[in-house]
């Protein structure tokens, strides 16, 4: 693998989830990342993707030097060029050239700014990155995806199906802020390279982008959607078509137990953080059924077999 | 040990204070955190906490991860069913449960609003860490205790001490804004298990919590509380009975040479930071009586024999 | 080396760069730092200098500790005698004290106000660390100079000169900021002890502190000074003169090609982070001749050779 920036850098699906399990069972002896150094630079707050990631590279032996870009270091300066006279003091064709001096491997977290598509579409921190990096560049999360998260996803999912083919329904819930919607993104695109069949629920005018969507079935009634799901994959997501809007919903459409009575029991699953009756209610996060901790400790071991496989191309 | 969260959790003092010299001394060669995670959340700021628990558990072979709460990560959700559509991102149930996964230990500070005393008595913070997390937690600080500097605190004493059953006198000193009493609270509870004998000193007003006072002898006359101190631990807190407030002091409550003249050549110790001639005076701070930089390196050895008893018997 | 807060820490600089040298090909089997400790404190901002530090003490063994001073910490007091009774709540001779107990080497990123010269030159908050710790105390950019980057600079002069006795130019840029002197004080100090023919540039207003220029040339007339140039070190500063100021200069002093064309295919330098197309122009920084990502990496052996050479002193 020579970067790991979205869901089609894996070209070996099934054999990288069975890795990642068999490194969930034992950390392998020999260390691949002895000697090697991971850069992590947050331009977003982080919790789970820091930590996990931090532990995977150090399960796999590496040294790990975090940055939170802006307070730690310098305002970032993107376009190419750009007379610099105003608040960017670096411009990132040095940044990603001079990490690549220190770090084996680049690791970016940055959002979208939810304002204008076509420039979050073209995922300008990540790909300057990509482009500048002598080294390679792992996604912690950028403007349209988060590979790592539907790794996860994918892992949490293998080890709880106890079906053929699992109904997987991936279900937008309320949330009073604008969130991206590249969690959803990527776990459809994960989805739909599984042997799984795949709904998307939303509300009207909360429809993910065509090129993710394909032909994936839209059903915009929530109930109907769950009948029979084996997974109930819950996320807010912002109006892609008006794009980066919070809609007036008028269904309600938080996750709760008795939404889910005509399910085949299904697990839910959520990349948290999760606001607790907003998103899903209590009776759910704290049933069997939820299975968002074990999901979030599959992070760890996404992270550690992606690394590893950028370790393992790169000697 | 199964957790360090208050000075009770300790069975075996002059075990423990014993062990702790001995790491001093010398550092154990077989490293029992190998391959261990310690977390620590920041809630509040943190310089010798910080330093001296992450050297710790270096020095046990541990990984080290540090989040500051707030500016690296989520704003977290404590109140039990709370519908979380405001400011909070992140329930401390999901937290600490997620913590855990990438955590084999999790240390917390959380310093107390010193508005409501019943809140803060509660320790909401830290108990539920303690309450959701599936580890062993440490407390780095909380609302109303300071275990790890209070065990330093126990070392030096013993290091420095001359005398059979030596004078230990915590005298109030003055400050310009309201602090916790938990340093306060730590170290009488701590005072109250070895064989001293401890004279609380504050202002009227001033007077800990009953709770934690005890039988202990409080004695409202500075001087007179110096005369024959061996040791004098000086310390600021706001008021217990006018919760949280600075109360106006007629007399002067700064230590310095000349109110140490009737001491036994005492022995002076602060848990740091100090306002120099607010709190201590220069005099005292630069001469041969302080001993509070001792103290602080202590910190580090009181923190590593709690560590590693915590994983010793997590083993 | 018992500390390097200055160039002239450094006996012998020939020793010292052919050492750097070779870390930079072999990185060293014995591990002269393992059970040592580097604490980083950043009072501003950094990039390079972080990372490249931290990497260099974890080639060496070390482990690192790093403290945003602000806001990880306590607003620390470096006057003496100070009565502190406002928003300084740790004094530098405690904090320096108590890092020495944590750490083995302090190394300090302290900038200049550039309000008063004569506060600036007494270079406060790095003395009082030198004054105050019990360990060694490494600049990492200090009010009057960045020992660390002239160090690299030498370095990266020497890997790429292919003359006997080449000609290096230091040249003023322009910046919307003002910036202090610190990169171009160290930087005429190591070129003075180097065989090369050094030539200031700058525009009348900005000549360095006469203790600095000594009797090195200083040329007002930019395209001058690049005549026959074998490097040329860009770097903004402010007014020396009229301290701390921006002055308004009627010429362009922006690098690019057409000003080198009469150099000896001058290689550019530059210690970044740099503003593109103001202090130089891209046709410069994208082309062959700019080696500032070479110089870059070379902070990591620089750092490496330091932190080497003192710890092997205080063996």
């Amino acid at each position: 693998m020579k970067n790991y920036t979205s869901i089609s850098d894996i070209d070996d699906l099934e054999g990288i989830i069975r890795e990642a399990r068999s490194l969930k069972v034992k950390n392998p002896e020999s260390r691949v990342g002895t000697g090697k150094t991971l850069g992590m630079l947050f331009f977003n707050p982080s919790l789970r993707t820091r930590l996990s990631t931090e532990k995977a590279a150090k399960l796999l032996g590496m040294e790990v030097m975090v940055m939170n870009v802006g307070t730690d270091g310098w305002a970032l300066e993107f376009e190419d060029g750009a007379v610099m006279n105003s608040d960017k003091a670096e411009h990132v064709r040095e940044a990603a050239a001079v990490l690549s001096q220190y770090c084996d491997i680049i690791a970016v977290r940055a959002f979208p700014g939810l304002k204008d598509r076509e420039k979050d579409e073209s995922e300008q921190v990540l790909n300057s990155f990509k482009k500048y990096a002598s080294v390679p560049v792992v996604n912690l999360e950028s403007a349209t995806g988060h590979p790592l998260q539907a790794l996860a996803d994918a892992i949490t999912i293998q080890e709880n199906n106890m079906v053929k083919r699992p109904k997987v329904v991936l279900s937008w819930a309320p949330h009073p802020k604008a969130l991206p919607q590249s969690v959803a993104n990527s776990f459809v695109e994960m989805m739909q390279r599984l042997e799984v069949d795949l709904v998307i629920t939303n509300p009207e005018g909360y429809d993910l982008a065509p090129n993710i969507r394909k032909d994936t079935k839209v059903e915009h009634d929530q109930e109907k959607a769950f009948e029979d799901a084996d997974f109930v994959y819950v996320k807010n997501w912002s109006s892609y078509e008006n794009y980066g809007q919070v809609l007036n919903v008028q269904k309600n459409w938080t996750v709760d137990q008795a939404k889910l009575k005509n399910s085949n029991n299904a697990k839910v699953m959520h990349c948290l953080p999760v606001r607790r009756n907003v998103v899903i209610a209590d009776d759910v996060l704290d049933s069997e059924n939820s299975i968002v901790i074990q999901q979030a400790n599959n992070r760890t071991f996404a992270a550690q077999v992606v690394l590893k496989r950028i370790l393992e191309c790169t000697k």
